[in-house]
């Protein structure tokens, strides 16, 4: 057998998983829009045994063989080529693959469905007992997960890297330690400031009908592609991809809160931007994959923060939003728009905590995580450790676990390492566009303009065509010229809110 | 090993298969109602990849070697247990599988997906030629597939089968010709009465969102669960069954005609019904089941026209049409109402067709698929050969092929042999209906008051709960206590088309 055949057929094996996978995709996507209640049993029964299928696949003797034939190639030999990405990063899948028993993958999987639906259902009562057997259930598969992957130091290291590929616990905490030392002043000097942002603005009625069809059109604007892609309602909104020209973005709506929906869609629009740039051809390939969780983040950060929430995109789109909802608009200037979009407290919601206090709240979770993974803290004890640490954090305390610890649908999923790609997505996001603002001689300008191809472009060629060429740490130094850096976050909130507070 | 030990096996076997088949479902399901517009190409290779596993598991050798044990074990004695029916269908059905080769399968099912794809934009675009490769393509693997089945007389035989198991293309002729020969004489004798039905009533103003609140109530009021189904909209309406609890039912809204989706949900609720009936325990195996999609169909047409075309019905329900539809129905009277839903003239669409012509248009596919499959006509020839048949039996030609030979999606998506089945079901709704109006004393009485249960009921103990364990003809006889036949539809039919005709 030639090199040539053995990368074909590994390819092609590749391929064949892949078809299994965006089938999962489809699975999960219509569990959180579209299927009748009591499907759930069922679509857990589903899910878990594809799953079960997909790693047997994974871990087939046979790719084992062809990997190990091609490891000494030529085909190999240039790492970063897209034949030597494939063997490469395959040949890491496998080995992490092999690791895992069929019957954990598939509990795992089953486990997920049936927490996600706990979780929904939990949310919904405010009630956190239905959800701790599940959380129970699935920290105790994650942990048997964490010791059939191995790790040197923390049994958290062999979770993150199915989000953050060669990333480390000890390095992530030192990065998030950092930027929250820079970030405290900040936010200090701005609660300090005796200002405070108009956000009853945004506390108006936004008909859920004009929302839906104004983020759809700021969606396209951007250039998330409708015609490969959908917009759909979900209770924690996700972008997922079900094949190289279809990928579906979710939001949920609030009619009293603009923000909700809105920078909701901008965000998965990032996403679906990624996921729609990456090369079709190699759909399922390491080449045609995202780079890591965080570099995926950076996406829809970027377009949600650094485009959606500057004054040079409202320049362009406040017309239309005036437009598309009168009553709520029509005494409002632009700079007040602005203001209240950036307003900064610390509050209890992730998903909508502005900029320069969300990073805080992937600390909360991050450090409950590792605690809850190696069982220095119960379950059981959760929401009082959850309360506890918003309190030391972030100076708020949930008044219940509904707008606490059950808001966010990541445990219930069996997504345990997850958060830190949070704020990596955060880090990377400011520094490739302080970058693509260089390259691109101001993007402030294109933006005004409602010219956001440019950008999209550069994203293309810079992030989305290499897929999984380089980690994500080369690919930030290879993009930006250095390692990456807290400055141009911090240099981009300073920037931001020193004029809007008056620092 | 003991016969226990092999029949738990084999249903284990059949239960992963069926978790494979309803993923392949709603593949399906998604890709006519969701789906981008782009993502097609690749859809049709997750579903021909999946029809390929799945026969790879039909066509197991374990499984074969698992029903030949079971053949001469007690538990197959009773060939109507639940048991026995196990054994004999999952029996009847790797038979024919193993004729198969999985290549042509996936063929089929990539040609079936990519050939619905075409339809729409033909249908769409009134272009016969978008069609036609694929209808060429279709017909060429549907004689192959009959090729590997094998069939005594005609090669429609071995596909009829898949859809009416045990029915032969003969007899199945000679039905329709007699029921034929009754109605043309019924068609002509409305025609010739002078009286036409107030179907301007029907072609008012029907808002989209009204028909869809109101067509759900009612499916709701009939006995479609939405806890385990849903109603959406797509091209060609259908009903698909992704779980024991997951039964998803479609429809397409005419803002202009009230008919298209109100009994179009009716229909797809009767389908509903029945798969939400099956018992859930056996999900996947052929107790739990439909008997034969002419069975399925008696379901869907008896909750359409046997209920919801009866005076009764609208007596219960005609009070909330007019709340529903205020300005459409405000002059209009529950008797111009009642005949201009069972208006009757040859028309061109069959899915509008009425109760009396319905069964014309059956015809017409059934002569001209045969013609096709056996190499009789050519699909080029096709169109001329449907106006031609359409003026024969019915006195109407269409004008164009989008009202013609493009109106149904089946032969796009590889159903051949399916049309018959249509009309089957109606001889069968009729004949059921019949029994259990006996049965319950009177179902016009029920009916009036909105009491759908004990017909609901009814259906549940005598057609639901067995699932496949006697076939339709058996069924039939079991439950109506003589053979099928024409008496019963054609009775109906007089009975309600004598007064409102005056015959």
């Amino acid at each position: 057998m030639t090199p040539t055949d053995a990368f074909e057929e590994l390819c092609h094996q590749a391929r064949e998983i892949a078809l299994l996978e965006s089938i999962g995709e489809l699975l999960g996507w219509d569990e959180r829009t579209y299927m009748p209640p009591a499907a759930g049993e069922y679509r857990a029964e589903q899910m878990a045994f594809l799953s079960g299928l997909i790693h047997q696949r994974r871990t087939d003797p046979r790719l084992g063989a062809l990997l190990e034939e091609l490891a000494a190639s030529p085909l190999a030999q240039d790492p970063h080529s897209d034949e030597g990405t494939t063997i490469r990063e395959l040949r890491r899948q496998y080995d992490k693959q092999v690791k895992l028993p069929r019957s954990l993958v598939e509990e795992l999987t089953r486990a997920s469905v049936l927490g996600q639906q706990a979780w929904v259902q939990a949310r919904q009562d405010n009630d956190y007992r239905l959800f701790a057997p599940h959380a129970e259930k699935i920290f105790h598969l994650k942990r048997q997960q964490a010791a059939c992957l191995g790790y040197a130091d923390h049994p958290y290291d062999a979770l993150l890297d199915d989000y953050e590929p060669a990333a480390r616990t000890a390095e992530v905490a030192k990065v998030l330690d950092a930027l929250r030392q820079e970030l405290v002043p900040l936010v200090g000097a701005i609660m300090q400031s005796g200002r405070t942002a108009p956000v009853g603005i945004l506390q108006r009625e936004y008909p859920l009908a004009a929302q839906e069809a104004f983020g759809k059109t700021a969606a396209a604007a951007i250039g998330f592609d409708f015609t490969r892609g959908r917009l759909d309602t979900t209770h924690h909104p996700f972008c997922a991809g079900l094949g190289p020209r279809d990928c579906r973005i979710t939001t949920r709506y609030d009619e009293r809160f603009f923000n909700t929906a809105f920078f909701g869609i901008l965000h998965e629009a990032g996403h679906g931007i990624y996921d729609q740039g990456l090369r079709p051809q190699w759909y399922g390939l390491p080449p045609g994959q995202a780079v890591s969780l965080g570099i995926h983040e950076s996406q829809s950060r970027l377009w949600e923060n650094l485009v959606g929430r500057s004054r040079a995109f409202w320049q362009h789109f406040f017309p239309q939003l005036a437009g598309a909802f009168p009553a709520a608009v029509a005494d409002v200037t632009l700079d007040a728009f602005y203001w209240a979009i950036n307003h900064v407290a610390p509050s209890l919601i992730r998903v909508e905590a502005d900029e320069a206090t969300y990073n805080l709240h992937i600390v909360v979770r991050f450090e409950l995580e590792q605690a809850l993974l190696k069982g220095d803290l119960a379950v059981g004890d959760l929401p009082a450790a959850w309360r506890e640490k918003y309190g030391e954090y972030l100076g708020v305390e949930p008044h219940d676990d509904a707008d606490g610890v059950l808001q966010d649908i990541h445990w219930s999923a069996g997504l345990v390492g997850y958060f830190p790609t949070y704020a990596l997505g955060n880090l990377y996001a400011a520094q490739f566009f302080e970058q693509a603002d260089r390259d691109l001689g101001g993007l402030d300008r294109l933006i005004a303009r409602g010219e956001f191809n440019p950008l999209v472009e550069w994203l293309r060629k810079h992030i989305h065509h290499p897929g999984q060429r380089y980690t994500a740490a080369e690919l930030v130094e290879r993009v930006t010229g250095r390692p990456l850096s807290h400055d141009p976050l911090m240099n981009h909130l300073k920037r931001k809110f020193a004029p809007l507070y008056g620092l």
